[in-house]
């Protein structure tokens, strides 16, 4: 039996199958399956295929309870990128100033001491991490829940272009599959099962990367969270995960730890005396312009300065009126 | 031998004593101690003394390595109130905005719940923390590091005598004993031992709030944590509790889940439809009074109308120019 006709034939059918169907129709299908046709066009279109029963299937995916019949890649990385220590980071598509600034440096430090960063090409905190990743030049690889060709969500194809062009891209949805509220779920599982570690950095409630985090919990793989406070409902799901036992990620050092990795050569930004009084303040907690230059009596142009310096070393960040380091 | 006698003792030298010390000194001391004098003075104070050896010593006191051999009270309460439920709540003196409001919260929630509220009369979270407990009609603790007589700090003598008038005030220390730094730990053990559960609400990397839990957990106590921001200095001491195994409090009611309670009957805020929609908004995170304007697009007539209203209800507070939920 063809995995590739598997996969073909859950895109021509909309469904979700990772074994072969007893029944008529797939029988059918494949026969009059071209497997040749069907290699040749991905090849056209720079996707690699690696089957479940080939020796290219990430071993870690393998491991988990439902795997993929095979997954579609492209990108410029070989596909042995998918059996390096990965990190799953992952958490909501409407993040917070503070998960969107933790997912970045999770994702730049994390690059950074050697992992590769998995997550869901979604808006917010997978973007982030994916960002982040490129930035510390490292390696990142993005898994869709949709065809392989596809960019979505349509806003992240420059982002997608990126991490193509030194990670992968990894779908187990073949080429002209339809986004589908049902296959974000799947898709995670890939997530979870590439990762040895899945890290949580903010999710509601009710979130699709708790589900990420109850697959990794049952395929054994470790679960962290990223403790966020507990008057904001986006980090509801999150510290639910802290009471349920999962580790907390106070740190990307945290996250390495899991790994057994020491965190890369400690950056320390190299900034002015001004600068670094700034930096000192804003680890006490976010804070406005307004209040930066009471707390610390500068007049506005020498905050600015000190500020810009800061951004530009990538030590803080800016949201809604905030810096935060 | 008389556990006065070496309360008196231990305010005469200056020193910290729970067993008689052998030597001269002290049965010289003792052999001129008038215990009947020190007894007569206590009660013109209006101090009650409980020796370690008596029916009115709390009993979760006398389990503790090193219990006082006694302790002064004073306030309106019976003894009998120091042997009811009581949680510790505990943390830094100079604290964020974030751990004041949750602070404040919790100790209305779990007075109103029943519990007793046990904290240090101290700035920032444990004058919050007492202050809430008032709020709700509840009863609360304040145990001192310093003599019995004292306000300390001097800007809490009003909420001390807002304590006495309900609850009780504590300490190991006879009255003229001054503060010292090292008499904080001593009275942080005294929090933990009265204490069942303690919850640090929000305490630095090094902090007596930490001392506490420690304390607390060689003594076999619960000990809780409140998750906070991971980019918040005034965090780190908690979340870094969550990583050594404290259980996450992400609400008043986790922390009487520990006591085997269910919260009091929840006093929904009756609020307008506006109000409500800010509300709403609110429990996302903190946001500043233009970006709430511009969100929900009021005007800022009917947005101070309604955060006046939230505000009157408890269900929000102000600080540095932020309004959380």
């Amino acid at each position: 039996m063809s995995e590739l006709a598997l996969a073909a034939f859950a895109a021509e059918t909309g469904s979700h199958v990772v074994r072969p169907p007893h029944g008529e129709r797939f029988r059918r299908f494949a026969e009059r399956f071209d497997e040749r046709a069907f290699r040749e066009r991905l090849a056209s279109l720079g996707i690699r295929w690696a089957a479940r029963s080939t020796a290219g299937y990430p071993r870690a995916l393998g491991a988990i309870f439902d795997p993929p019949a095979g997954i579609f890649v492209r990108g410029e990385a070989p596909l042995e990128l998918l059996d390096r220590p990965c990190v799953g980071l992952v958490g909501a598509r409407s993040c917070s100033p503070y998960g969107a600034h933790v997912a970045r440096a999770f994702g730049r430090e994390l690059a950074a001491a050697g992992l590769v960063v998995v997550s869901g090409l979604a808006r917010g905190i997978d973007g982030e991490a994916h960002r982040g990743a490129l930035e510390a030049g490292g390696e990142t690889v993005a898994v869709l829940g949709c065809g392989i060709d596809r960019d979505y969500p349509a806003a992240h194809a420059e982002l997608a272009r990126r991490i193509a062009a030194t990670g992968l891209i990894v779908s187990e949805y073949a080429p002209g599959v339809e986004p589908a509220p049902w296959r974000f779920p799947a898709r995670n599982r890939i997530i979870a099962g590439l990762a040895a570690a899945t890290v949580v950095v903010e999710a509601r409630e009710r979130s699709g990367a708790l589900i990420t985090a109850d697959l990794a919990l049952e395929e054994g793989r470790e679960v962290m969270a990223v403790p966020g406070e507990i008057t904001s409902s986006l980090s509801a799901g999150t510290n639910r995960l802290l009471r349920q036992g999962a580790t907390a990620a106070t740190s990307a050092a945290d996250v390495l730890e899991a790994f057994g990795l020491e965190p890369a050569a400690a950056e320390q930004a190299q900034v002015g005396p001004e600068a670094e009084r700034v930096l000192t303040r804003l680890r006490e907690g976010p804070c406005a312009v307004d209040e930066l230059a009471r707390a610390l009596e500068l007049d506005a142009g020498r905050l600015a300065a000190a500020l810009a310096e800061l951004e530009l070393a990538g030590a803080v960040s800016e949201a809604a009126g905030l810096y935060r380091a």
